[in-house]
């Protein structure tokens, strides 16, 4: 994209739009750091619809006969299908998408393909086909988190029961449910949801009729074109209108944020398919295998889901930087606006796409999960919590006695679930035979019934509430 | 911070938690890496009230007596004056805020200090600390905007009619007004409170009562505290609760934005303050001076505020890179997460305050601006568009037609406004003397009615709107 | 790029190179995901190259009959045709280059084709391949950098005497020498050179023969190897010559620091075109202009240079965030090192190329610079010196005595070198007429003969110097 | 820092430095965001020295008298015991540690003081001093890596041939030795070495002398001063020695790489350290424990090292943001240089120091790491490299028919080496008793004879070649 108020093309092209006052052609590497056309084609289903809805608005204040509007819109009609069918012939002389439409639509219609730029810009034109563009990506990742929160819950569902050591530090510290694991997941996409979807309110504004960067003094009628594209209204300023990239910079700060809540699940699934945890086994689909390793199992679509994260921050980092320190209100430097943020997007959306279908095709093996969640002394919490209730000991206190008791267990080799009444006697006269009861891994995930704790009745009803509130 | 099943702070000061399992002490290094307390008693007020409501739970559900509610409320009081009186005796063995407060509360009132830790983990308890704290920055935060826009909006009501030079590239474009030009500032920094008032809904949930990650045992009341607290609900899932950092990276990516906008306006204002442009002159508040070069006003807050940027977008990038790939749930990783946010919040803090201070003092230079907006042809667009609406040219053609006129007056040295009927009549017939009247400056702001345009009546009515929407 | 011990294209192609255990395709997705000939094909040639040197040296060791290295040779001469001719039949099946190439030499060679890859893998291949492609890169970097710093010391050899005013703040503060300007990113470039020199130099070790991760048992001889493919010796850590991308990561951040060296002069690139200052003009070549504003000559090229930095430190992040906490020796994480890396190699190539051209056509305005220069009392430090250096005044009272001499000047409208002789002696006796000398910018800029400062005599030697040093 | 053209001590301190242009105070907000002295007194040793070596190059040029000089050098010695002994009263109105230093000098000695600052600036005194303080830590930094790789050396030494599973994707490969291991990251921290050593290489160059931006009109010895603060040269340009802060960026990023070496070993300790895969015990040093889990051992030590890259990233990215388009020569913004270089410089002092202490204090536990080696066919590599060395298979059907040998002994659920020579000769004729020498891990690492490889006696000849190259 490039100001409104030049025409790079003009020099290229010999249109000559700049009227003659340069005596020479731009530098072929000037052509090749100033042309967008290659990545900014990417918006041209954008850029048609905008011009639709601004040649209706000229049409119906008067500033359009009807005739070109007509002529206007089947010309468009035609560019669009030409575009989608591989046909058009897309010129690096002439820049970037808009001049591409433009030029070509002239082609075909002739002189009201020429008075179609009346009261815009290429400035407010381009903010406009960004914002819908970007719009229409948010709306896909609202969709595709959704996919991926519905495979989380369903997993969890089945797996409300099934036993697993819960980690501090990567240490064993106190047994969940797998399920109870999962949903921690439903929260953080859910949150990931509700900043895209405030990004997405925040940009539906439109920025079209702020013209160059000071408004029209065509008596254009913004409110129609912003309803007409599916804003909500237009921008208030029209400096503000040319100049933001802050609906770019918040999407990339939400992506990044969900990238992180992925990478952390994909860390842990390449974690869990290591042969000492072995608690999943990924498909097929989503593994690489080896020819002479036959259990090899590289987890390569999590490894690479993991690495996300890394392209989505860079392009956040890449935008900010650039946006840093720019005055109003259209600099150059903001066509850098574009490949970072299609870059984020392909990342983001290969990324979610992929840990939905692992998490769907994940084989959980929970023998190997409960086996971990019983080693560590991981109820010895549910005694010292026990002796607090049950005997009335001061919390600290009872996870004093509670470490006395473990290091009976340690000292003889035992699990805490193996240890006696009389084991438990000894240690402390007050541990009776009904402390037991609170000593296995069983035992321990039921007993913790607080609200969102992992006892499973507590997931199954979370897990109802979550397909209430994301599904 | 650091996870609740260990007690880092026993070894140091012969209590002993870890029950003797250690032989030996940490190592110094081991002390200076792991204590918090250094940063984290800036937490104080915020681990003094969430204990507060975690004791009134208890007692409200029977865990606690009526009398340990009642001892640790008043303790609680006692270790809060001492703290803000200066008289607390912060320990660095004691590790963190959290011990801190607990070890002297007990000091104060005995066993039923020992007691308040029933229930909750240091894992939920820093959790909520965190939150608490940045929900009261980002409270501040709205203030601070709102001043912010409170004098931008005054400034531009000021200059609704003062004419300055539109630029493109930092090159004249089109006039437009004083006033409108801060109107666009103000409409960012409205989206800037709206993406903190975003972020302040999505944390404001409690995750106290997660426990060191599983929930508890304990019949604890999670929605009372959550209530208690002024949260709108206790987070649904313990593991969640204990491993989400979510909601200080969201602060921190609106932060970065918020600083990016403060970035635009603070390089403006250096440029402005040049000696060619002249535009501003910043007053002796915000500047500083040379004892020999009297006229010196060196812009220092502006360019401090200009910085700031950076800090910020490094804090977020330090905590996302922490953040990335960890394992669930609480990991020693995320004692990172206070140092970047303090540094953000105090990096912003300041500079909003310091921008406020620099808008409000700002002297305006309108004979500067005006003699800069008259240069560079400004209004060729403006005999472009007549040329359109009164003629019925094309778009395309009047431009062309224009880039003829300004040659013209270029060639005899002269502004457009200085070209009289005949010189314009002899580039083209259809140039009347009716066209002249739009060559000013005066003349093309007022023409841009469009909505959100410069027109000065227009940048009256944006203001009064904002002054509705924001003040 | 993929592990040596899975073969993505197994499935895929119907080779079934995992053997049969698995059952199932790959999803598309993960096809998506992981497939990399996309990008990667960038390597062809460092990857055949890289194959011949492999296939030579187990010619060598007996390890190849001397006819399947023949045949290898001239079958990767065929293979290297293909491609460079556009004939290439790229796969995306076949995943990567590496694959892409050694299938399409079997088809051409047979059995001797499967022989190529004895005692290597595809871990150590794309090291190799990655660090060959970029120390291209970076030989040619320094052939850029050394023409951007031939073309501003031409110019500045050219201006070692035209006078400008030399900012701090942006304000100005004392005259300087548009050469000497120019010179200070002489030195800056020259370091730039110098930390890409370190990192061709530190990344010249071959990685070639760590084989997936161990070594190898065959007999082959690295240092041969090495040295065929102008490394100066093998890796002594096959461990780490499969997880090493420290190399990449130091070229990102050398050319991410040679990005803001290119913003800053970029920036000034854009003040200085602006109408206030019309320091300097911008050539046709690298500027783009207005149809109806002919003064217009938008700085785009300097704008998308100051950008760049952006892109680059983007880059920088993003492999600097995949790399973070992955434990040795390959993960898939690091497939996502060249997209990056290629990104910010293009962005920082065309940014010196345009930079490079900027300066070279750049229209010089001394009256502009000179008019500034002599404006803000700039010379005020001159007459302190004088005051120090003549007639004794300890220099914090020299300065003193300054400030009131400018005031006086001030307060008359004067600028200092129109203070006639009474003038100076009525503020104070001791100054003299001798005293007139120093206060034209000529005089001032005349005498900074300390070494490095501005006197054009020394701007003279230093840019005779550095035509020794760097060109 | 300030510029030195101006004072903001002055008007705060009643010395009215400015000469009374200014009407009001800065707000204090501006002194809040303005002095710098809280951050900046770490450089007080710098400063002095500088000053020092100032001082005796004045002297040595005739511009300061013998005594004066003397005068300083006693007063500086006081000074210096002053801030040592903790009775510096430092002072905010002073604004930065310069004036602060330069204040008390001159309140001890009189005029002498106030002639110290003849002939230079605090802009070029703060990157002197800056610089000098940033050598000394890359000195240190190279005395703490040397000792890191000492640490990894020894106990590569003593574990020369204890096997190990080999890993690429979390997934066991091929088995290696865990000196073999440690010895990829003594290559990693040899090259961070070479990396800080550029660093300090090209930062060794004296800026002072450069005064406020272009030098000077007294006859200062620009090489006398350098030589006197051991720099190499004086920096060539006054311009750039006010200007740069490459120095501090190039020293960001290499200890952002580093900090990536530190994460990656770290994490790996993590993940060693889990209960599944238990290959290493950390010591009580830099553990935390728990109370009533003895058996836990969290790895905080390890989780804050492999945090502290991120604030590394999180410094380089603030500084580079900052230093984006600044034009020159000084600018207030570039007083943002110091603390996320201090922030920076104190987190990877701790990683390493850390690091170090982990290594050395390591407990490894052979039997457990030989275990996992065993599982995973991770011999079969070595069989298809006996098929192609003995039998003389082209490489890729050597592979084929390995797969056929696994998967019958996966059939039979044995490991690769408890198959019989009947077993094997099973599967292919070809496959005689003399492979099953190349099965057992022992044989598979005394194999990998390449340089580099993992062998033993390759593992302790590198070793050795370390200490010679390292320590």
């Amino acid at each position: 994209m490039t100001s409104d108020s030049k025409g790079g093309a003009g020099r290229a092209s010999g249109v000559n739009m700049w009227g003659g006052h340069f005596d020479s052609a731009p530098s072929d590497l000037m052509q090749e750091i100033n042309a967008s056309i290659d990545f900014d084609k990417r918006l041209y289903a954008q850029d048609i619809a905008g011009s639709r809805a601004h040649a209706r608005m000229l049409g119906a204040r008067g500033i359009l006969s009807a005739e070109d509007v007509a002529a206007i819109e089947n010309g468009l009609d035609q560019v669009l299908a030409e575009i989608e069918g591989g046909d058009f012939p897309f010129s690096r002389e002439l820049e970037d998408i808009h001049m591409n439409v433009e030029a070509r639509l002239t082609e075909i219609i002739g002189d009201a393909g020429k008075r179609l730029h009346t009261g815009r810009s290429r400035n407010d034109q381009v903010a406009t086909d960004f914002r819908l563009w970007l719009r229409d990506m948010l709306d896909r990742f609202d969709g595709q988190l959704r996919d991926l929160q519905a495979a989380l819950i369903e997993r969890a569902e089945q797996h409300a029961e099934t036993v697993m050591p819960g980690f501090t530090h990567l240490q064993t510290a106190q047994p969940v449910t797998f399920g109870h694991h999962l949903l921690a997941y439903v929260e953080m996409f859910g949150r990931d949801r509700g900043r895209l979807s405030d990004a997405r309110r925040r940009l539906n504004e439109s920025p079209l009729g702020s013209a160059a960067l000071a408004g029209t003094s065509f008596p254009i009628d913004r409110h129609m074109t912003a309803a007409e594209l599916g804003f909500d209204r237009p921008m208030a300023n029209s400096l503000d209108g040319v100049s933001a990239r802050d609906f770019a910079l918040e999407f990339l700060g939400a992506a990044a944020i969900c990238g992180t809540h992925l990478s952390r699940i994909a860390e842990e699934l390449v974690i869990w398919s290591s042969a000492p945890f072995r608690f999943v086994r990924m498909s097929d689909a989503y593994t690489t295998g080896s020819s002479i390793m036959p259990q090899k199992r590289n987890p390569d679509a999590a490894e690479l889901v993991r690495a996300k994260v890394g392209r989505i921050m860079g392009a956040q980092v890449a935008l900010m930087t650039v946006m840093k320190g720019l005055p109003l209100a259209y600099s150059k430097d903001m066509q850098e606006d574009k490949e970072p943020t299609f870059d984020a997007v392909d990342a983001l959306s290969l990324a979610i796409q992929a840990m939905t279908g692992m998490i769907r095709d994940l084989t959980i093996n929970p023998d190997a999960m409960r086996a971990q969640a019983s080693g560590g002394y991981s109820t010895a919490t549910d005694l010292a919590d026990w002796l607090v209730r049950v005997v009335g000991l001061p919390f600290r206190e009872a996870h004093h006695l509670t470490g006395r008791v473990v290091r009976a267990a340690e000292t003889r080799g035992l699990r805490l679930d193996e240890l006696s009444a009389e084991d438990l006697a000894a240690v402390d006269a007050r541990i009776t035979a009904e402390a037991m009861a609170v000593l296995t891994v069983d035992a321990s995930v039921r007993s913790r019934t607080s609200f969102g704790g992992t006892a499973p009745d507590g997931v199954r009803a979370r897990a109802a509430e979550a397909r209430e509130r994301f599904l």
